[in-house]
């Protein structure tokens, strides 16, 4: 194994822990931003960085589309190219070539599909995944699996998870081994406690740095998804980080660390800040509706960050009714930091061993709702 | 008069001064960029500053149509609104109402108009502009003046520019005197120069904190321009600041300072930036062009912006193919700061008696034009 990862402290199944990688250690468990097309949206790094993250991920299907690996690697790399010197995962492509690209035909070697940039025909195997990822310089690579459709029946469902395990080991028999840089495998089989099991136990077999549970997040519902990271975390390795791909809401975070999970991923917190929802201690909010117009109170009293201590709803509701780029970049750091400080509080209370305790406070506030709204003083007497 | 200005040095005609509001000091020659609705485009305020910017530019007539200037002094007024705690110069709205609204009809009282947002009608005199920008709370108040359309002929814009005089002298009426706070009246006239100097005298009679040239930088050419700036600054009070409005590319602005100008505003540098072009000591380039995809070296090798410190060519032009919002937050950035850094070059030229060499230098430097293109290490061999 290439990538250390440190157990520090544990709660029931959840763990507290650090990932070792050659740009730095990642404290888990550790919410990544998303950073698509080498650039997390609307941020500049600093202010990535800023927020508390401590990696980020990229997507391999989007770069190897454009600018193209082989460019980025002629520049230095991820890292360089788009000035983001700490730890990086970068996904394999197999999700986005099935959500994104045209024409795909998928066979036993890989996937053949057209580009929806410029409509340019590629080929992507598990080989060429990990190639790419090696010359983007991900510290953290991910095997190529075919992505299971939703809903499937248990015999495609156990069809596809078994090719996505054949690609799985020739992802092994590919990657390059060197000190702080790991693979990660992917545990399938829809909602199917069964196949999780056996894909857990064939991955485990062939052994990975990491062990990541994909397939989920798909329209399950929260209740299904976190019965199948129980029916698959007893069956993977206890001294390997974890990781739940692409999830989630901060009640499907805080459910699957209790769980046992290390990792995350989501593009929720950037996506919802470009439309105008933002993250609070008391649930969401979308900033366009009038009755912020006239609010002087931040987001959230209680955060901490910059859009916070600064920012009004009233001036927020303005940028974003006036289609001002800023309304975006503002919201986008208040909820990476709203994220990143769950985050925190997570490794704080699996530290004090109070997990549980912490989870009932984080949906007790969510469950409140919004503050009242406060009278407009322009408004005419009635 | 209410605001300080300090004549630092002299350098011919040109000055090196500053000038005390309430919200802080401006070293002139300034630079000031626009911030039209409560926010310089792309940027946070904590980056304008960091360019070097001292005081920014806000635009009454989009506040007051959006969020209104009501709303923005009820949320404490735009430096609180905006967390811009620096200095603020708002324009009258005289020159948007004519370029911008719909249905303009104007009368010796004002302009009456709709709005361009939401097609309500508004009616905009001396006296309102004047209230609005002190609802902002703006350290420097433009008078509110009739802009003469391009080209005109004497008697029409001798006309409207006697019209302007009538409306400065009722915003030095309306004006109310703070400590930290002006009036800056601003000279008509179009590009007749007996017109011009009538101007500066009526303007000088009355008697205000600074005085802008209105009604250049709209076709006439930087000859022109400049003929303009001659024929008014002779007839101006030299221990007064003066502002060229809507002045403009850097070559312009080295002329202008020169001729006795003391503060600008473009929207030059943050336009630009949004569309992929770049300053540089060398002239501009568009990041766009196929030759900068695989080049390694920053905009500017001279430039010590953060963009210029971390950013190749190649990762910009990236990011406008892929029409990601960091490109132009960068070239925004960039772009300021290149001004500013001009701005800074001409204060210390001045204060070293070698404006003209200092702008023989900046002209020399932009005719060279961009550096050579580099070879695609990923070209296919011919």
């Amino acid at each position: 194994m290439t990538l250390r990862y440190e157990r520090l402290a544990q709660d029931g199944v959840a763990r507290r822990g650090r990932l070792h990688t050659a740009h730095g250690a990642v404290n888990t468990p550790a919410f990544m931003p998303v950073g698509t097309a080498a650039t997390v949206k609307g941020m500049w790094p600093e202010q990535v960085k800023a927020t508390g993250a401590e990696i980020i991920l990229g997507n391999t299907y989007h770069l190897m589309l454009r600018p193209g690996a082989e460019r980025v690697a002629s520049l230095g790399g991820l890292h360089k190219f788009m000035n983001w010197p700490g730890p990086i995962l970068t996904d394999s492509g197999g999700f986005q070539v099935m959500s994104l690209s045209e024409l795909r035909k998928i066979d036993e070697d890989g996937v053949t599909f057209r580009s929806h940039v410029d409509g340019s025909k590629h080929h992507l195997t598990p080989e060429r995944s990990i190639e790419i990822q090696h010359l983007l310089d991900a510290n953290v690579t991910m095997a190529f699996d075919e992505c299971t459709p939703f809903p499937a029946e248990a015999p495609v469902a156990a069809e596809s998870m078994h090719r996505s395990m054949r690609w799985a080991e020739r992802c092994k028999a590919a990657f390059k081994d060197r000190p702080g840089y790991g693979l990660f495998g992917i545990v399938q089989g829809s909602v199917y406690p069964e196949l999780r099991r056996e894909s857990s136990e064939w991955l485990t077999r062939i052994g990975y740095d990491g062990y990541a549970i994909g397939g989920l997040a798909v329209g399950e519902g929260q209740e299904m998804m976190f019965r199948m990271i129980e029916a698959t975390i007893p069956f993977l390795p206890e001294d390997r980080p974890r990781y739940l791909m692409g999830v989630g809401r901060p009640l499907d975070i805080v459910g699957a660390v209790q769980r046992g999970i290390d990792m995350f991923d989501c593009v929720m917190p950037t996506r919802s800040g470009r439309t105008g929802q933002a993250f609070t201690r008391r649930g969401t909010i979308n900033i366009r509706n009038a009755r912020h117009a006239h609010d002087p109170r931040p987001i959230d009293a209680d955060c901490s960050c910059p859009v916070c201590r600064d920012y009004a709803r009233g001036y927020l509701h303005h940028l974003f009714k006036a289609e001002e780029m800023l309304g975006p970049m503002l919201l986008t750091a208040h909820n990476l930091q709203h994220y990143q400080t769950l985050m925190a509080g997570l490794r704080g209370a699996i530290e004090a061993g109070r997990l549980d305790a912490f989870a009932a406070e984080v949906a007790e506030a969510e469950s409140r709702g919004d503050i009242d709204p406060l009278p407009d003083p322009l408004a005419a007497p009635t």
